[in-house]
C-alpha cells in the first residue's frame, strides 16, 4: 500500500517568509525595501529582480527572507509595507514557505500526469496538500484513494455543463484548494471559472505552443511532419491555449514515429513541464504581467 | 586572406554510390534490390529503410555501396535497374559520392548563415562547391569574394520581381547550381521558381514552424512569451514557410530576453539547423512524400 | 488500488519476428539474409545496419519481419539459416516480438526507477513481464505487491554477501526472469553474478560516466562545480561502472543546485535513461561488441 | 574584405557600471548596498544575489546600475564603498560597462573556435577589443590580419618553452591585453603564468569534465562508447584541466559516429561554449570561489 501521508522530507522553517513585487520602475525600490525588511530584523536570503526596461517599463522582485516569530507577523509586515507600496504603486504580496498551498486537481482519463503529481508529493519533492482530485470520470478513483486524497466524480455532459462546473467550484472550495491543475482534465472550462481562479489554475497542453492549439495536436504534429515535440504549461485564460506560458519543453522526433509513439514520447515532457510549472507556482515563482510570465526559478 | 579553395579534408571515393528508392511497400524489395547490387559485384557499405505501415503504405530506402569502376557504369546501372524498378513501381536515383553538389547561396542583409557555410566549407565539413552568392543587396559581396566564390548583385524591387527573378534563375544555371539555399533571404520566391528548384530549395525560417509563420517571428515570440525559440529549415513550396520540414532546433530563453536578445540566440539556431538540412541535402539523405521528409541520418 | 495486470495496449502480432546479426564485414550479407528471408516468405518491415569499417570491422544487422506462422517455425529457421551463419562467420538471433522477456527489478531504498518502471508497464508502455521485485530492504513491499508482482526480501550484510547472492540468482530463476534490472540498487554484485547474466544486467548510474564513477556521484558532481549532470544506464560487468553504454542524458544544473537539489534533478533523469535502456533491450534494439553498444533505435 | 573594425551595435551607456561583491553572508547586506547606490543617485537596474548558505556560508552579489557621470565617479565610489566592505569583510568590484576588456586569444592549429570570437566579435555580439592573436604556429597569420588584429608568431618546443612563455607574456602586455582565451592552444602553460592571470585566463577543453582528462578526448571518449559528448570552459589553474567550469555543454552521438565524427560534432560544441564563457566573462558575470564558480547569466 502507498504510504497515506507525503513524507515531505524538506520542511520550510516557519520562519521563513517570501516577498513578491510588481510595479512601475523607478529609483530606490530595491534600496527601500531591502531596508524596510532589514529594519524589521528580517535576513534576505534570496533576492531576484526583473526591470522590463529601466526607463518606463515594470519591475518585478522575489525575495525569500527568515524573520524571527514571522507567523504570527504577517499582518503587521502587510499594515506597515503599505506606505511604500503605495508610494511606488506597488502589488505586493507576503507569504509563509511553511503553509502549504492546497491543490485540485482535474483529471480525465489520462493518468501520467496526475501520476506524476502523486509521485512527486508522496517522494517530498512537490510542496503542497493534495486537497482533492476532480474528474469527469469514475476510472481513476481506485489509483488516488490509497494516497488518502478524496475523489470527487462529476461527470459532464453537453447538457449539465453549468451544472457539473457549479459543483466542480463547490468541490475545490469544500476541500480547501487554493489553486487547481488540469492534468489533462479534457474538457473546456468556462469564463466564469477561470476568471474566479485567475492565475491559480494551470493547464498542460500537449503542444509546442502557439503551435497546434485545440484538439489532437499530436496527430496535427504529425500531419505537419515536425522534427520536434513539446508541451507548454500555462495559466489558463479565456482564450483557449492562449494564457501565459509558465514552463515548455520538447523532444527530438523522426519520420518513424507515428502519431502513438508521439503521444508516448509526448506523455513524458507533459509530466516533467506540469511539474515543473507546478512546483514554481507553490514556491511563489512566478509573476503575471500583460499574459506572460516572469518565472524566477 | 582566407584559403581560395575548399580544403575537403574528406574525399570521397570515386567508387563510391548512394541510391534512394521510394515505391508502395510489398513483399520482397529490400532482397531484390541487394540481390541486384550484389549480382553487379557493388558491396553495401550503409542501408537505410523505412516503412510508413507495412500494410499498405510507401516504402523509402537509402543505400551507400562500393562499386570497382562506378563512375563509368551509372547508365547501365540505371538501364538495368529499369525493370526492377517498373516492377515495384520504384522511383529511384543514382549519385556518386564524389560528385559533389553545386549550391547557389542566396543572402539579404543577414550574414550569419551564410558565414556559418562558408565557414564549414572551407573547413571541408560542407560536401558541396559553392557555385555563387546571389543577393538583392550589395553589402556582402566584399566578404565573399575573398573565398573565391563570384558574387551576383540583383537588386529586387516590388516593380521588377519578376525580372529579378529571371535574373535569379540566369546566375543559378550559368553557374550550375543544382541547388539553392535561401541563407536568411528575405524575400519571398514565386511558385514558378520554387516549382524549378522542388526539393532543391532549402529555406531557413527563424521560427519552430508552425509557430510564428511570416514575418517578425522573433517579435511574436516575443509577444507570446513562450519559453524556447527556435528555427526550422524546410524545403521551398508554393505555400509561405509551409514547405517539408527537414530540420528543427530550438533554445531555452527567459523572460529577461527581449527581441534582441531572441535575435541574437536564433541566429545560433539558424545557423546550426541550416547547416545540418543542407548536409544532409547534399548526401542524399532526405526523401519528400506528401509534404514530409524522411532523413536518413 | 492499481490494477493487477499491465494493461498492455500494444499487443504484438505472433508472427511478427526480430533477427539480429553480427559478424566480419564483407561482400555479401545483405542480399544473402534479405533472400533468405523472402524465399521463407518472410516480409521485412524494418531493418537496420552498421558497418564499424566496410573493409576489415564488424557488421551489424537488426531485421524485424512478418512470417506466417512464425510462433511454430523458429526451430527450423534457425537450422536453415545455420549455413549461412556459418559462411558469414555469424553470430545471430531469431526472436518472437510476442513473446515478452521477463524482468528481475532489484530494488534498495530508493523508488523512483522502480515506479518509473511499474507505471510505464501499468500505462503498456513497457512490453514486459515483471516476474519479482528483489530487494535487500522490506520497505517497498507495500508499493509492490499491490500490482501483484511478487516481492523477495533477501537482506544484504557484509558476511552473508555470498549466501544472499545465491538466493537471488535462486529467486530470478524461480520466477523465470531472463533480465534483471538494477533499478538503484546500491550493492556491487559479484563477477559470478554479473557473468551469469552478462548483457542482461542493466544497471542505471547515476552520473555522467566516465566521470563520477564510483559513490556519492552527486556529492562529487557537486564538489567539481559542474554546469550538467547526467545519469547512465550500461549492462554490468566486471568492471565497476566500467560496462558497455546504453544510453546517457543530461540535464543543466547551476551553482545554486546543492547536493539535495542535484539528487532531485538527477532522479527525474536515471527514470528517462533506465526506462529507455529497458525498452531497448527489451525490443532487441541493442548488440554488444568489445563492451561498446551499437543501439537501433 | 572583412571590416577592419568590429561595428558593436549595442554600445554601452558610459553611465553603466557593474558591481560585483563576495563576503562571508549575514543580516543587512543587500539593505546597506542599495542605500548605499540609492544615496549615490545610482539606479539598480539588475541585481543577482547568492547565498551559498545563510547560515555561515559566502554570500555574491553581481548589481548593474546607471549613474549620472559615472566614469569620473569611479575612484570616488570605491573609496567610499571602503567603510561598507569592511564592517561585512567584502571583497568587490567596480567596472564600466562601456570599458571593453581587451582579449589576448591563443590558437594553435584548429580554427574553429578563434572564427568564432572574430565572427561574433564582427557582428558586435563580443563586448571586447581583440587585442592580439597569438600562436605557436604561424597558419593563421593570413586569417586574422585582414581583420586588422595584429598575429604573433612565437614557436614552442620543449626546449624553447620557458624563453616562448615570457614572449608570450610580454606580447599579451605589450597589447595591453587583461584577459586570455586559449581558443584550442595546445601547449600546457606553466603554473607562473596561469598564477599571472588567475581567473582571466580561459580554457575550452573538448570533453565534458571531467571526463576524459587530458590528451585526445574524442578517441577516449570513442573508446569509452559514451552517448553524449561535451565541452568545457574553465579558468585555467595549474592543475591540468581543473579549473573553476563556465561552461559546459553536450551534444549526442551514436555508435555509427566514429572519432573523425567526434570532432566534427564537438567542433560545433566547443564554439558555443566557449563563446558563451567568453561572453559572461567581459560582462562581469563570473565570480570564483574555492574552484568553483558563481554565474549571474
Amino acid at each position: 500500500m502507498f504510504p497515506l501521508q507525503s513524507a515531505s522530507k524538506k520542511v520550510a522553517s516557519p520562519d521563513r517568509g517570501r516577498m513578491l513585487i510588481a510595479c512601475p520602475d523607478g529609483p530606490g525600490i530595491v534600496a527601500t525595501v531591502s531596508k524596510f525588511l532589514f529594519d524589521y530584523g528580517a535576513n534576505i536570503v534570496q533576492s531576484d529582480q526583473y526591470s522590463m526596461d529601466p526607463e518606463g517599463g515594470m519591475f518585478f522582485m522575489r525575495i525569500e527572507f527568515d524573520l524571527t516569530g514571522l507567523p504570527g507577523r504577517v499582518s503587521e509586515l502587510e499594515r506597515d509595507f503599505a506606505d511604500i507600496a503605495e508610494r511606488f504603486r506597488m502589488k505586493f504580496w507576503f507569504s509563509l514557505a511553511s503553509v502549504k498551498k492546497r491543490l485540485a486537481i482535474f483529471v480525465s482519463k489520462e493518468e501520467h500526469c496526475l501520476l506524476e503529481l502523486l509521485w512527486l508529493w508522496q517522494s517530498g519533492d512537490l510542496p503542497a496538500d493534495i486537497a482533492v482530485v476532480v474528474s469527469n470520470h469514475a476510472d481513476m478513483k481506485g489509483l488516488v484513494e490509497p494516497f488518502g486524497i478524496p475523489y470527487v466524480h462529476i461527470p459532464v455532459t453537453p447538457d449539465t455543463k453549468q451544472e457539473s462546473e457549479r459543483r466542480q467550484v463547490e468541490a475545490v472550495e469544500r476541500y480547501g484548494a487554493d489553486c487547481i491543475v488540469l492534468a489533462r482534465y479534457m474538457q473546456i472550462v468556462s469564463p466564469r471559472f477561470t476568471e474566479l481562479y485567475a492565475n491559480r489554475m494551470i493547464n498542460i497542453h500537449h503542444s509546442f505552443l502557439p503551435a497546434f492549439i485545440g484538439g489532437n495536436p499530436y496527430k496535427q504534429a504529425f500531419g505537419r511532419g515536425v522534427k520536434i515535440i513539446g508541451a507548454t504549461a500555462h495559466y489558463v485564460t479565456e482564450e483557449l491555449d492562449g494564457g501565459p506560458i509558465i514552463e515548455q519543453d520538447v523532444q527530438r522526433v523522426t519520420h518513424r514515429d507515428n502519431v502513438d509513439d508521439l503521444k508516448r514520447i509526448g506523455r513524458m515532457i507533459e509530466r516533467t513541464v506540469l511539474a515543473r510549472a507546478v512546483k514554481w507556482h507553490l514556491e511563489d515563482r512566478i509573476l503575471v504581467h500583460h499574459n506572460k510570465t516572469v518565472v524566477f526559478n
